[in-house]
């Protein structure tokens, strides 16, 4: 069965998970001490940085596990807003986009298909969380499908019930401001199990796993 | 760098790793209580097991990750002693063994290599730790070599410090006897940094980092 699954999912303590700001300069706003700990060069797996193997590089590295296609909003995938713009604008990645599958991205404005030799094609799409899903779905032939985000995004498949696994980094900062995955979710944790680990990083790591349904 | 690893080590409070009578119908001998919590669907993936992603299934996987080779004592492979004997013995893991790449099985009698159609092979070497290594790490391409047990393999590159990073996994029952993996190692821990994690499983992880060389 596929499951639907958020990894690396960098909170600060006072909830949220992305800045306000996003520039071509600033990806990530003004958020940037979220990721202060983060080493992207392990989410394909452990042996790809000659560096010490620590809690949060071992669940960093489930990010990729059996994952057979990304749904991400289009604020992930540029700082544009409305109309696509001309230019030749093909994501943060350059020419080997982590992803290595098919990546939707979720956008009202219509944009052709960017294939990347290394496997990873964006296809943007228009639709609710369900429908998008069902096309990941069965791009994902038979992988889990994996909601990349930003956290507008996440709290978006999490009120429509899609989420089957999330993992939480709960970073030790405060931002005082920014995107908070939380609005609008009082009481979500009831459809999950919660399993919370704190790291030698100061980091607290959280898997959440959906309550079978029945 | 070519990095030698040890994974998903069980072993007792009071510090043994396996049981004393390994049979053909008691694999790890009478230390069962070691592996009762073990999923070993997940070596390869948190992926490959429809259940719940649990800290101990995130760090079972780290097995394989970027593996090439794997080295295990005799003890390992089968319960035989001294001389093989005839009769088709091709250990314990059927059609379909889980290493998927060359396995180097240390014995001092001579056996035919066996291959399978999964990229496993078991060839048999006799030799120091250091030269069973260095064979490993040729055929390992690359890749990093898994000392994959039993404890007394375990102990033997220790010994020789040769391992580059170890996961015990601390289970908390008490064996009273069997094989200890800390005979002969007062004060192996001060080559490495430990950090330790506890589960909600009652297990205690502990990942073991060999401190630069230099």
């Amino acid at each position: 069965m596929s499951r639907t699954r958020v990894h690396n999912l960098f909170i600060s303590l006072d909830g949220y998970a992305a800045g306000e700001y996003v520039t071509l300069d600033a990806p990530i706003g003004d958020a940037r001490g979220l990721f202060a700990g983060f080493d992207g060069r392990v989410i394909h797996g452990i042996d790809r940085a000659d560096a010490d193997v620590t809690l949060d590089r071992a669940l960093t590295t489930l990010w990729g596990q059996g994952v057979g296609a990304e749904i991400m909003g289009r604020r992930k995938f540029g700082p544009q807003t409305g109309e696509w713009p001309d230019g030749g604008w093909r994501g943060w990645w350059g020419d080997e986009p982590p992803f290595e599958t098919p990546v939707f991205v979720m956008t009202h404005h219509p944009h052709p298909t960017l294939d990347f030799a290394n496997g990873t094609s964006f296809r943007f799409v228009d639709g609710t969380a369900q429908e998008v899903l069902a096309l990941a779905q069965e791009a994902a032939q038979g992988g889990d499908v994996r909601i990349g985000g930003g956290p507008t995004t996440v709290r978006q498949f999490l009120e429509a019930d899609l989420i089957d696994f999330m993992h939480l980094a709960v970073v030790p900062i405060t931002l005082g401001r920014g995107v908070s995955l939380w609005d609008g979710l009082a009481g979500v944790e009831e459809r999950f199990t919660v399993e919370s680990v704190a790291s030698a990083s100061g980091v607290t790591h959280q898997l959440w796993n959906r309550i079978a349904r029945g």
